[in-house]
């Protein structure tokens, strides 16, 4: 039996329900409190070597971080995410957070309002996508072949693709800090709402892992 | 080593961070679509033993309710989930949503701005507190000696424990539903906000029941 690829996304939430603080923008692209939301990631093994750094824990946690590396064939994220910033591109084009080497070594589709050339940095190439996400997820489908795509975020695509009935599986990675204020990712999600199913939860001591099917 | 009486509250949240539906009310005390929320316990053997109702479901979630529902020496809830009204109590006082035989078997605590004398159902009194949430958690804890002291809810009763730091655990039970509206549960919790450590997650298939303490 071949089993389809299936569109995931990978995600650190708040226990009150956020995904990025608030006053997001380019130069704080997940928001105020965003590094106490992801701490639980910042000494994984996996984590550090895709940092390439050494050392670090080696245990179930680093296993999860490891898979979302290493799976997708390729991945979807917003013109948020890429830029923290909206609008036209201008003379000077922002080439995204990560530097002349972006840690995700496989084709990267960004979605946005303004078209612009291909982007390749290192072995990454963002491609950017203006004609929706159903668009989007079918250039990453062909790009990723039998893989899985991995939406990158941020809630603003999430929900669009949660819409769209297009998300396959949510990967949560709940926190059991408060931020007080961000991004909501469960919030704007159409009417009837989403139908989710728990496939597993993993415990782990800084943050619970659960895995969701959005049943339609 | 004597462990001291703790607080702890027990609590069914949607995935999108509600605890009551929209439009709750006397006759809707829970808000439009609560049964969705709760529907993984309605099935279990000790809520329906509570019920006085035979059969149903042991598991792992069973044996968590029955804890939940056996375990607390006194109960504290907020006028909201004994009434779903509130304002002065009227000529026809009202008795609660539990009919002639509570479900508590243990004494009640009802916050309330408006006095009223003790009320007792069945093996159940409800003592009616108006000088606020510390003054209720001294009587509970009197009440029920070295044991712990459960809060019934709802969310604003809560809010308001978490805020004046003497809520001890949250006992969370996230359901995968999304609810797209009601009372949330972890908003208006002060600045600075509380901090929350993972003691333990437990899997189960309709539900993820996750064990906070409250460290500040």
């Amino acid at each position: 039996m071949t089993t389809m690829s299936q569109l995931k996304f990978d995600v650190t939430m708040s226990l009150d329900g956020y995904v990025a603080g608030p006053n997001n923008a380019r130069d704080n692209p997940l928001g105020d409190n965003a590094e106490r939301l992801h701490e639980w990631i910042f000494g994984l093994s996996s984590w550090r070597a895709a940092q390439g750094l050494e050392g670090g824990d080696r245990n179930r946690d680093a296993e999860l971080v490891e898979e979302h590396l290493t799976n997708p064939g390729a991945v979807i994220m917003g013109r948020g995410m890429f830029d923290g910033n909206d609008g036209p591109w201008g003379d000077e084009k922002w080439n995204g957070h990560w530097g002349d080497e972006p840690p995700y070594h496989r084709p990267v589709f960004v979605l946005t309002h303004h078209a612009r050339e291909p982007l390749t940095l290192g072995d990454t190439t963002f491609t950017f996508v203006t004609d929706g996400v159903e668009s989007a997820l079918e250039q990453a489908r062909a790009a990723a072949g039998d893989r899985d795509v991995a939406l990158g975020g941020g809630a603003d695509v999430a929900q669009q693709y949660l819409r769209a009935g297009l998300l396959d599986e949510i990967r949560l990675h709940l926190s059991p800090r408060l931020l007080g204020g961000g991004r909501r990712l469960f919030e704007h999600l159409g009417d009837p709402l989403p139908e989710l199913e728990i496939i597993e939860a993993i415990e782990s001591g800084l943050v619970t892992h659960i895995r969701y099917r959005v049943v339609r």
